[in-house]
């Protein structure tokens, strides 16, 4: 199969051997694969593959048609189009999943979007409900509200329940993330439009003063993005006055049963959204495999509405 | 009545008018009320009372006997044993309470011993279980075990079957800290004691560096004390590897009910390990109410085994 390859901080399409299910796996003929912050670390040499993934291959989630399966899987038929997060090795023609870590495909998405679908939509569904514990009638805040993981979370917010406000640097895109129901503001705006039950925080460090001011009491922030940088000045007594709490997590280090269950949380509470149009994944653009260059090019510049995504296959 | 009182950061005993209970609330003749690090700070101007609470009388904690009740008050009986947290008037010979933030006292324990009870046990159990979760089988950091707090939790975190370790600064309590159920340990020495699935921060800033890499995955830092300084600086990137929680609280400021709803799970999870002799309550040294600014010294000066507990009746 040919996979996008890392060496030495450079990106190529490369030959690699087909990988083989093993038991309770599927071996998935890739069709579409999003591109996601940890991508642009990984290939700096910033954060290394975990464990069991590929150390070259990097890709934290894929879409695609399900081309044979290994001994005792049986989730899934042959041909069965399937979404899932994955360690590392989604941007290639052919990835092994375990099954239990695989989604069905909503049939309102299409493969470029499907492609973009599971690790923003896992991983915002975590951040706001398991980690961030977020209640309907609350107020949310969304750092970085345009962004993959940022529209995913606007829209589930939205669907419980919550108020929601995003953060938007690209004044150009502030109608796009208000179209998904969310008030877009600034990104210097937020503590005086707060106080905020949950805010998600997806740009970094700069931004933690002014979250404990911007949190109500009781509120939790939880952090899964620090590209903005990620040492933090904490103001404990401002943080006990708000009875408040910061989590901070990450989906792709967690053990394949962990993985496994916040798949099954996402079929359970999510995937039925989007079966009755109401959530949609943005693609602010496609790339082929060939052009994974390019297509991290446009990653990295930001400013985007929603994902970059590879088609593979 | 006599109460103690604060006036331009002196104390004094001064007289005030007997309070009166209101609906629903009972009249506690005091006999008993334990100092905590909330009262130095208030004396020095740095933390004024909560709204509803008498702003120049401190003192959050205290046991008595019922001496009067308040319209529909009928949770206790006149001469009926209680100990409550308040949000301050403690220090006094008499104060009101709302039937519902009193508890019984429990008949193992002397009026001395019940005037430290309440604030402690109250904020320890809240601490650990309701904000950190603590479960059988973790692991527990305790900063700072030979205070009040400090023993409260050790001894919670002991009966509720987790692994409990506890830092020391004055290396001569460090037997009593073991004899309650700890590893009594330096208070340089946590980080390599570790991995802690709870820590109990009681001390401050400066540990919160060491409490993020001594955490284990899932691990929560619970924040209620800041004696040590407030302005801490946070590792985001650590704390995602960790998937690590820092949680900040107070107890004093929270409205009626929810102290009520403390009081009710201390009741139910707390008050039958002290009949069942499990918990006991360390007591440090007692003072009589005119010799209050020794016990404000006394406390101050820190390294002592428990609490301080002024004897107001």
């Amino acid at each position: 199969m040919r996979a996008v390859t890392i060496r030495d901080g450079a990106l190529s399409v490369e030959e690699h051997p087909d990988p083989e299910p093993g038991p309770g796996e599927i071996l998935v003929a890739i069709r579409a694969a999003g591109l996601n912050g940890a991508d642009m670390l990984q290939r700096k040499g910033a954060y290394p593959a975990p464990p069991g993934s590929p150390a070259d291959i990097p890709g934290l989630e894929l879409a695609g048609e399900v081309s044979a399966r290994g001994p005792g899987a049986e989730r899934f038929e042959p041909g069965d189009r399937v979404m899932a997060v994955v360690g590392g090795g989604g941007q290639a023609e052919l990835a092994v999943v375990h099954e239990r870590a695989a989604m069905p495909v909503p049939e309102t998405l299409e493969f470029p979007q499907a492609g973009g679908t599971p690790e923003v939509f896992v991983t915002a569904h975590d951040a706001l409900f398991s980690q961030g514990g977020l209640r309907p009638g609350e107020r949310l805040l969304v750092h970085g509200g345009a962004g993959g993981v940022g529209t995913a979370a606007v829209q589930l917010g939205r669907a419980a329940g919550a108020r929601v406000t995003a953060t938007v640097r690209n004044e150009g895109l502030r109608a796009d993330v208000a179209g998904l129901g969310a008030t877009a503001i600034g990104p210097e705006e937020y503590v005086e439009a707060g106080p905020f039950d949950v805010i998600l925080e997806l740009v970094g460090a700069p931004n933690m003063g002014g979250n404990v001011k911007a949190l109500a009491s009781g509120g939790r922030v939880v952090v899964i993005g620090v590209g903005a940088g990620f040492k933090a000045e904490v103001n404990l007594v401002a943080l006990m006055g708000k009875r408040g709490t910061i989590r901070a997590s990450t989906l792709r280090a967690r053990p394949l049963e962990e993985k496994a269950a916040a798949s099954r949380l996402v079929e359970k509470e999510v995937l039925p959204l989007f079966e009755a149009g109401v959530l949609t994944v943005p693609v602010a653009e496609t790339f082929p495999l060939d052009e994974v260059e390019a297509a991290y090019e446009r990653f990295a510049k930001g400013g985007k509405f929603g994902k970059v995504v590879l088609l593979t296959g």
